[in-house]
């Protein structure tokens, strides 16, 4: 039996702390344990009670161990933190193989408190046995009947593992709302050894889990996870994260309560974006997420057709498809020709699409809109918004037309694999049910089924299938020289540029072949050129860059002195790349445009690295600033490919020295005709 | 009896169409009008039967008006388009003061439509009556007992006045839900004569109403509505706003259905900061933000206090208070020392305070700190989230504790002006229910919380009370040199310039005291200047000016040229500001920060002019690049008095001149020792 199998599926569980006070964990596990159907045995440990709950209640768990007869699988410790450590002993010698950590007062309060989990790690791994938590809310799944958790969980497929308690109960009561319930629940805690990325893979295999939400505050081993989340991904099981690091504010509540490392939000979006995972705003959005998800349809873009009956609502669900990025573009020439037929004169069929009355007059015309729709090609998916769903709900004469017209919608969506989307007035009429049961998504609020057809695009995925690459060499001289000549070996193009030691070899390098005037000059080492006033522009001759070169001297005394052609800024459009080093994820490569677009703006893109150079064109395109690159403003549009591959070689360096904590080419100049990286820099 | 009066406490009304046919709009209306309460006589019309739901139908209003012995109050038209006219003369020849007119396909369907509800107008307004709709879904006073629309509505203190049927009825039933019922409601249709404005001032006084929603596809009168709008908000009545306007999609469809003309949402954006209305984005935060905004609570900033006993739910609710543009700074001093007084030792109190399990050792430290974060001067508002309520939800030994502490966070609510907001996994609770009985917003999704508690940021209302100034004389000669000495008279400073007609004249022009080089050169006269390669920049001395001189003259023999001396681009901020003429609105300066900002971002900001100096430069620091103009970049920062005055005063130019389609200013240049105007633009 493997240590997850014990976790799930144990043919007996030890309770340590088990209680009778109904405000305690050791009574809510105890609780769960004896209520759990499968036939295991439950064994009870209490230090100074005989029994608990009415059952024999043993002295220790090996105690409990010997009257049992057999090594216990599963270990659940609910004792205060100072006898955590007895307790992880006293699990594993009663044979435990996997041992759950409800005790809070550990790494999350300080250095005390991570010293001892450190040593109970070490005593479960020494003896073999794996550890969940500790500062966990317990685990269940609803297959094997095992409910070790503050909520009896409804039986379901989507499995829900969560770095806090609360959270994982609130998306348990959302999913249970929608009529949707949980394969297995996992409260991970501390994470001090069975972490995310396990159960994920644990995911992959479950047959009953068709989904997999996430609350995850760290993600302990980032290149762990993008790999099971591809994994997930390529088992069809859609993966829907919650990860609060937007802020400074939610930051310091992560780092407060489990005393996690925190990654950029930036690079969480990228990790999603490259694994296909998607990323939920709050516990609801990842419920009505989860919901969608396991049904087959896809947007395979962002074009949505609206139908409604009252243009009010199609004018509210267009702007709120907006708001979410989806687009409703008007319909031209063959699907117009289509809706034109299938609705009454007064309908405006150019999406929105309103039936404008329509709907009482012939209610199968909305079954006939739809139909058009899903075949059209001019859209990506449905949002049938406002009324409809009313007949039924007010039982009016139309109440049978409205559900043979829903049953008729149910069973076209069902035949494609566009998604179709109800919003409507009267969530819990006979019709909108009818919907729900077959798998559409229904919602009251035209925001959430905005935000639903959102999460059903398709994304590309682009970042899928890179290996990280194997580490060259480390590299220890980044001075100005040394980490430009590393940009130039990995294909990176620079100006020409020829470094002096005096005045001699100035004039030298004013002579070379390619030497253009005008001029910047920079002193190399590793003092930070620009702040030092180390680096001069413009120098138009040789007598301003003679003048120059001497007070660089006599200021700086620097090693030498770059000697550069200077590009003409005008002649494109500047930006910034780098990759800096996520202590979860590894290298991670950015992006932005230059100017106020990084400064003013904080216009930047990042992804894992490595890159395919489709990836880094998405990546380029992505920012705000893209019409710039793409000619606007009456400039010509610049060499995007050319920009891409440079992407790509400072991904592929950022992942291939992993020595690098930052590494960054600032100005980048893209034209029209080629790229130019004007400055390097690198960190160690 | 004024014709309001008329419509929503009429002694009698006749309904002309009125049918057996539950499908048909005429049985709606006379149900509705027979089952209202209040005793008021109601008349049956129908042309052909002679009992209509049991009920003496007559065959004309005037019929039925001489059976009844009395002029009729009210008159409602559910006939078809084409017995419209008569219908209407019918009505006002039985008495009636005011018509409602439900018949659609007027001019909503276009000319021939329009022709008809202009005429029905004509014959309408010579009898003295007031017309509401067509188009129109009815009409309700739940206070005096007059139910005529689709859904009977719950008693209550909000006015819904709606474009849309469907959506009144929407926003009715979100309301309902929400424990809130409607004091009128009015379906406004086509809005031919009484339109929003007219209800908005009936709001004003009417004592049954405390709060006021509009779905509203064309605010017909502009200036009107921010009247009216404005004697609300001085009533302390809120006023929540559903306009969709923000999207192409959003505009066809209300072109289509209403044929209303749509107003920029930006204009709407900028009437509702002018008058402390709010704007919402679906009929779900409409219905949020109306039950919040009818208590008395209110931010007063955008710091947001975060309470929570476990972590999780504390960084979810800081980051979707970001997302909604609200703050949670980290206490300082004072309140962190009381914080930590009020929590146990593993609680957080840097905000968000997390009591980290406290809630279950000591309930009552939910209202301590709850006690300190309102008294705090370091947070606008609290919004408690996660679990609490869960105790009476589960009835747990807790739920006592949990209720008195629920009590005395009423009480300390009450007491005092900042707002406390519940998210909940439990709203339906003893615990949530107590607080929203008692006036707190209750909500199960934290993203609606948060949106709660940003609509109640109180708006700083500078737009405010500014009157439309009197028209000057009309202009129009709006050659370049008129339109710059327009500007130069209202006191917008400009480079020095001088006309010149000829060689002569350029000579002189290069000795003028104050001419410097490098200049411009400009062709006068209405040609679009730019475009026609009629502006040269940038020459540097007499002979390149003469050269450009001698070239303008001979492509383009204007009829004088403009030298000026040429700003120096790198010493200031470039911005464009101007004026254009809303149909609706009339003058509403615009404001943006030039180059990518306004044409790759489109990053500008509008208020209706005139506009206070206050309001000027809030406008200004609301554009996404005003960090440029408070000195990124390492920069000076710019002479914001200089430049807020500059709008006001092109503001108030527009305001007098409602001739002029557009004005302009584009670039601005805005330094740190002043503002400079460098080109000048008036379409009339």
């Amino acid at each position: 039996m493997s240590s997850l199998d014990a976790l799930f599926s144990p043919r007996s569980v030890v309770i340590l702390g088990a209680s009778d006070d109904s405000a305690k964990w050791g009574h809510t596990m105890a609780r769960g344990a004896l209520d759990s159907p499968g036939g295991r045995t439950v064994l009870l440990v209490n230090r100074r009670a005989a029994q608990v709950l009415g059952q024999t209640a043993y002295p220790t768990a090996v105690a409990a161990r010997t009257a049992h007869g057999a090594d216990v699988d599963l270990a659940v410790i609910c004792v205060p933190a100072a006898s955590f450590l007895d307790a992880v002993q006293d699990s594993v010698d009663a044979g435990a193989r996997v041992i759950v950590g409800i005790t809070v007062g550990l790494s999350e309060t300080g250095a005390d408190g991570a010293a001892l989990e450190k040593e109970a790690l070490r005593i479960a791994r020494e003896a073999g046995a794996r550890l969940l938590g500790p500062n966990g809310l317990g685990v269940a799944d609803t297959h094997t009947g095992l409910q070790l958790a503050h909520d009896v969980l409804l039986q379901g497929d989507v499995a829900v593992i969560t770095q806090s308690g609360n959270l994982g109960l609130d998306l348990a009561a959302l999913l249970a709302d929608r009529g949707v319930g949980i394969s297995r629940f996992v409260s991970l805690g501390n994470q001090s050894d069975l972490n995310v990325v396990d159960f994920l893979w644990a995911s992959v295999k479950h047959e009953h889990t068709r989904a997999v939400a996430i609350y995850s505050e760290d993600v302990v081993d980032g290149r762990g996870f993008l790999a099971a989340a591809q994994a997930l991904h390529e088992a069809g099981k859609p993966l829907v994260m919650l990860s609060p690091f937007r802020t400074a504010a939610a930051v310091r509540t992560a780092a407060s309560h489990t005393g996690s490392l925190t990654t950029s939000s930036m690079v969480i979006d990228a990790a999603c974006a490259a694994t296909g995972a998607h990323r939920a705003d709050h516990p609801t959005h990842q419920a009505d997420l989860l919901v969608a998800l396991r049904g087959p349809q896809r947007m395979s873009g962002r074009r949505t057709a609206v139908l409604t009956d009252g243009g009010g609502h199609g004018a509210v669900a267009a702007d709120a498809l907006a708001i979410v990025g989806l687009s409703t573009p008007m319909f031209t020439e063959s699907t117009l020709t289509e809706l034109t037929e299938a609705v009454w004169e007064h309908a405006t069929v150019t999406n929105p699409v309103d039936l404008a009355g329509g709907g009482e007059k012939d209610t199968d015309s909305y079954a006939r809109v739809v139909q058009t729709l899903l075949t059209s090609s001019q859209a990506d998916g449905v949002l049938l918004t406002g009324y409809f769903g009313g007949y039924t709900a007010r039982q009016s004469g139309l109440a049978v037309p409205e559900l043979i017209a829903a049953q008729r919608i149910v069973d076209l969506v069902a035949a494609q694999s566009k998604p179709l989307v109800l919003h409507t007035i009267y969530p819990d009429s006979p019709t909108s049910r009818l919907l729900h049961d077959s798998g559409i998504s229904v919602h009251r609020d035209v925001d959430r089924a905005c935000a639903v057809l959102a999460g059903l695009v398709q994304g590309d995925n682009t970042g899928l299938g890179l290996p990280v690459p194997q580490p060259a060499d480390p590299v220890v001289d980044v001075s100005y020289e040394a980490s430009r000549a590393l940009f130039a070996e990995a294909g990176v193009g620079f100006p020409m540029a020829i470094a002096v030691s005096d005045r001699a070899e100035l004039e030298a390098a004013f002579d070379a072949r390619g030497m253009t005037f005008p001029v910047v000059l920079k002193a190399t080492g590793q003092l930070h050129k620009s702040d030092g006033g180390g680096v001069v522009l413009g120098l138009a001759d040789r007598e301003q860059a003679r003048a120059a070169y001497d007070d660089i001297v006599a200021r700086l005394a620097p090693p030498s002195v770059s000697v550069e052609a200077m590009a003409d800024l005008d002649a494109g459009v500047e930006l910034i790349i780098g990759s800096v080093h996520d202590p979860r994820f590894g290298a991670v490569v950015m992006v932005g445009l230059g100017g106020v677009f990084t400064e003013v703006l904080g216009d930047t893109a990042c992804a894992v690295a490595p890159v395919t150079v489709d990836a880094a064109r998405e990546l380029l395109l992505s920012l705000r600033g893209a019409p710039l690159l793409e000619g606007a403003r009456g400039r010509a549009p610049v060499d995007l490919d050319s920009l891409a591959d440079l992407v790509v070689r400072v991904a592929h360096l950022g992942a291939t020295h992993p020595e690098f904590s930052e590494l960054e080419l600032n100005p980048v100049l893209a034209g029209p005709d080629g790229v130019l990286a004007l400055d390097a820099r690198i960190v160690l």
